[in-house]
């Protein structure tokens, strides 16, 4: 399979943004100093981007019932849209779960199916098998690249001279989203994609000219939980394709971001959510940085406060 | 004077609308629940919707140059408006001000003159007369009732069928303009103010059909630094018109709805800003809370969240 052929375009990105309509909030870009403007996409309905692919995926694909195992915001994000649009949902969640992430994704509609850590997708196959449930991935899919996309559609339509988009890279299903949208409608656009220090796979991936991924242990390091996770060989082609550079950033920065955020943006992320932010006000360029998420911990929220 | 033929139409928000375009932020109505609406005017470029008055009042009386006395979210407000407008600002400031406060102010551009807390009046007067700049005050103002007002005209294009909008009332600017726009646009809309019960003047004024004011060594008492004023002749006078009811709210459930915002809405209101939201959670009813602001000291909301 040539993955470079079955790249997202702008127009699946344009046919997503007309169905997420009403399931996702066209957030306003926030102007942050006289350089640097914010997406606040922790400002969804579910706190994180998420809700634009799973939107996206749920109603473009007309499935009979979803499901997946993820247990973080692509979970909270399919839950809401799916039981938005009225299709059963079973989110499988692992054994290890904090109760208040079950019971955030329980209220949203969704059934629960708790099982071992290692037996996720396993259990998540089962039920599509048991049940014909379609499984929605988290960022290895054309259609919730498509839905992430029309992030970077909303910005180049509200700011067409943008210089440069700062982007949090976990999966890689935003950027993936956002590089096609943008690089279509402005090609001089630098699309710049952010990672921990102590996750940076996909930087190291990109110099190196193939995927290549590090150990749970060494990426489950860095304190941003969202962006542990390594691309996919389809999320990587869009990366190559479509991503000028990839920068780092310290624990530190993430932190510190985080803060600047609240005090002066009165803006809550989680720290995935704070990489791009972090990268932007170190690096400059007059552009926008996409804030991921903002389902954060209180215990960390507070100790970045102080 | 007759008050009640002064009051704010809705042409005047209108036209301070057109006015304040590229100036104020255009705020989404955020779903928060199921039957709530958040209004995040926290997300103006200085943290609160003072920044809709002083702007309107700066661009529509085109002064060859502008004063005020307020310390807080109106002085940060005037002094951001001016200097995008090009129009000299001075900031008369008590001599109690943290560093933070007027640096804060200074870094917009505008001039700042410290003084004595209790000469502040005299020394914006002073400054006024010396300079031919024009004295714009935090509430007390048509023309700044009218910018405030842009919000309620927001909230009914928004969501035509609206059933409630909860307000802060400090001065009473915000909630003066919010309703004369929503009872123009929407008569059946009910306009609920919201007073901390520690500085409840204007609940007792309506009540008693008379501005009635308390000692400021009583509203000091509420953590909601924003709303310890008391309204004006000309706010009390759009209040007893456009007001269905003013509600009040304790100093626990405004910090928890600080809390509330922070980990569930991803937003960081100050505790005046909070108290729609507070009224809201408590009341019901399908309507929207407006967030006025969010420029809170890092040590209370950093106890918020413990």
């Amino acid at each position: 399979m040539n993955l470079a052929t079955n790249l997202v375009t702008l127009s699946d990105v344009e046919a997503a943004a007309a169905r997420i309509e009403g399931l996702a909030v066209r957030t306003p870009l926030l102007a942050f100093g006289d350089n640097l403007w914010l997406k606040p996409e922790n400002l969804q309905p579910i706190g994180a981007f998420k809700i634009r692919g799973a939107a996206n995926a749920v109603s473009s694909m007309s499935p009979s019932a979803v499901v997946t195992h993820s247990s973080g915001n692509h979970g909270r994000a399919l839950a809401f849209a799916a039981s938005r649009l009225g299709i059963p949902v079973t989110v499988v969640m692992p054994s290890t779960s904090p109760k208040v992430k079950i019971d955030a994704i329980r209220v949203l509609g969704a059934t629960i199916e708790i099982v071992e850590p290692a037996d996720r997708l396993t259990a998540a196959l089962r039920v599509a098998s048991e049940t014909g449930a379609t499984l929605i991935p988290p960022f290895d899919h054309p259609a919730v690249i498509a839905g992430q996309g029309t992030i970077g559609l909303e910005i180049v339509v509200e700011m067409p001279s943008v210089e440069v988009v700062y982007v949090p890279i976990g999966g890689g299903g935003l950027i993936s989203g956002v590089g096609a949208a943008v690089k279509a409608l402005s090609p001089s656009t630098r699309v710049i994609g952010v990672e921990p220090l102590l996750a940076a796979e996909t930087a190291e991936s990109l110099r190196a000219g193939r995927l290549i991924t590090w150990p749970t242990e060494r990426t489950y390091q860095t304190v941003a939980d969202g962006v542990r996770t390594a691309p996919s060989e389809l999320t990587f082609a869009h990366i190559q394709k479509f991503v000028d550079d990839i920068v780092t950033v310290t624990e530190e920065e993430i932190l510190a971001a985080m803060r600047t955020l609240a005090l002066e943006a009165r803006l809550v992320a989680e720290p995935s959510g704070a990489l791009s932010v972090a990268a932007a006000l170190r690096e400059g360029g007059r552009g926008v940085a996409i804030i991921s998420g903002g389902n954060v911990d209180p215990s960390l929220l507070q100790s970045c406060l102080a």
